[in-house]
């Protein structure tokens, strides 16, 4: 259906949801496997190779974001990326995402559309399409995202890592965290970390190739590394010990440590949301590009399946919790 | 992995994210095609016929439901119920969901739990699995679900309806809008629409067996009868014309109507949320059992594509808009 331009400054309660609708709806390209796309009661979309990989999450205002930290085409990376990030995380590539957003009637329409550019110009890394939606009144803008994609060989799961299997790491790792740091101070910069904040930069590919190379075990960072490998012992019972002398710390967080009085290696650490990839190999694998070994799998220690590191429990904060 | 058991009376903010999501994954059971079900970054499912049918909906508390005028138990399977739905209007059969629940922190334990129970027996009603979700707090409980199914025959569009079709129904229709106006004025009773309204019993698999019978357009009643009709006839660009004497419209509906003073067919006419099908057909199908002839598919009228009543445009409230 033909929409005339919606002013970017209305605010959605003077939008009307049609119109609403296909304004958003606009931005969203579909790809050729999409056979029937948004503004059916489900779309339709052709699946290859036997089976689908899913996952949701849910991003809070005040809780996973802040509309004064980022601007809302980054709102929408993030949103797109974080899940984009799990299907990585089980080695596959995602095809198709739903989006639905519960969001104060005053918002505008500018920023709603900023928020679908975003969402879908992270969407095109992959080649995955934006297939249904909702939107809807609430008093707290709320998104709601679930992605859906496929594998090329057997999804690695958490549970599958090994003792003698070594740990490797893909991707940007404690940057994000690093830009949070700067941005709760009151901070602009450094800017690269800022950035790495508001955009993340998951290392997508990465967890097909590891897949295919033979990942015993994978997760994406989005806890805290800590917490995440720690994901991984208990799920594989085992024992995880990281080397923290094999960690790249780089030059923007130690000048952010220095200022904070921080050792930065916390914030590599610590840091959630680079959805970087973590992976067990066997010890004998052929490593893909870009991943670094950071650690050993071992038998589970005396206290049961764990996280060290440099052989000692880690007493820094290994991620957050959501409740 | 084994589970203390939860106090039910419990605030969400003291019972800690990962024994909560245990006690909730522990009541969603899997079926046979999930291969990997809740608790790594994503589920795997076996999908066999080659496509999958996408959709997803937010319910928002205070406007898609109250709590205090609904159980926990019964906002679950109206959540799931609105989705499964939507899989029947293409001609499909629900497999996977996922749900997210955004919840204030002092929300109980048990809530969450009857919540998931109901989500639960709902999906079970067509045989579906809940393989994923999200649970993460905020101030106003909002409620994201994803639903995928198949189609055995090709989904059935909204934009199919010819000119010369029947237009059928299948469902009870007015019921849930019934038990609203009742609630809405502070009665608990007729029970039977009060009841409608807190679950509704969408006619699952009527979607399916219609596709199968040659159903030409489709759409479940969710916005209101005259407005989903509405979105049948502009997706078609047909005219559609509703004979409201071939409604049936249910005693307690004459009931409300009388104590109201309103006439109960603007009930079945406007009323949304019963999650009845509303299809059409070639004039010389054998319906499938259950659908009732309702009105006629005609080329659009001078105004363009659009739904009349008894022959006239309708006067009363086609449904509700979402902003």
């Amino acid at each position: 259906m033909p929409t005339a331009p919606l002013d970017p400054a209305l605010p959605l309660s003077e939008a009307g949801e049609f119109p609403l609708i296909a304004a958003i709806t606009e931005i969203f390209e579909q790809g050729e496997s999409v056979l029937v796309g948004p503004g059916d009661d489900a779309a339709v979309v052709r699946i290859r190779n036997g089976h689908i990989v899913v996952s949701t999450d849910l991003l809070v205002e005040g809780r996973h974001f802040r509309r004064d930290w980022v601007p809302a085409v980054d709102v929408g990376a993030r949103a797109a990326a974080q899940n984009l990030s799990d299907i990585n995380a089980m080695g596959g590539v995602a095809h198709s995402l739903t989006v639905g957003l519960a969001a104060p009637a005053d918002l505008t329409v500018g920023w709603v559309l900023d928020f679908a550019r975003g969402f879908a110009a992270e969407c095109a890394k992959v080649g995955a399409s934006v297939v249904g939606g909702d939107v809807t009144a609430s008093n707290q803008l709320t998104i709601a995202v679930t992605v859906i994609g496929g594998c090329t060989v057997a999804p690695v799961l958490r549970s599958g890592a090994e003792p003698g299997d070594v740990v490797a790491l893909c991707g940007r790792q404690g940057w994000s965290a690093g830009g949070l740091a700067v941005l709760a101070r009151g901070f602009r910069s450094p800017r690269a970390l800022v950035e790495a904040y508001r955009r993340p930069e998951p290392p997508y590919d990465a967890g097909r190739t590891a897949a295919e190379a033979g990942a015993s075990a994978m997760i994406d960072v989005s806890d805290g590394l800590v917490a995440d490998a720690g994901h991984i012992a208990r799920a594989s019972e085992v024992g995880i010990d990281l080397s923290s002398a094999r960690f790249e710390v780089a030059e923007p967080l130690h000048a952010v440590g220095a200022a904070l009085g921080m050792d930065p290696i916390q914030f590599v650490l610590g840091g959630g949301e680079d959805h970087s990839l973590l992976a067990t190999f066997p010890a004998d694998t052929a490593l893909p590009e870009g991943w670094q070994i950071v650690g050993q799998v071992s038998e589970p220690g005396l206290d049961g399946p764990g996280v060290t590191v440099d052989g000692a429990p880690y007493e820094g904060s290994a991620g957050w919790t959501h409740f």
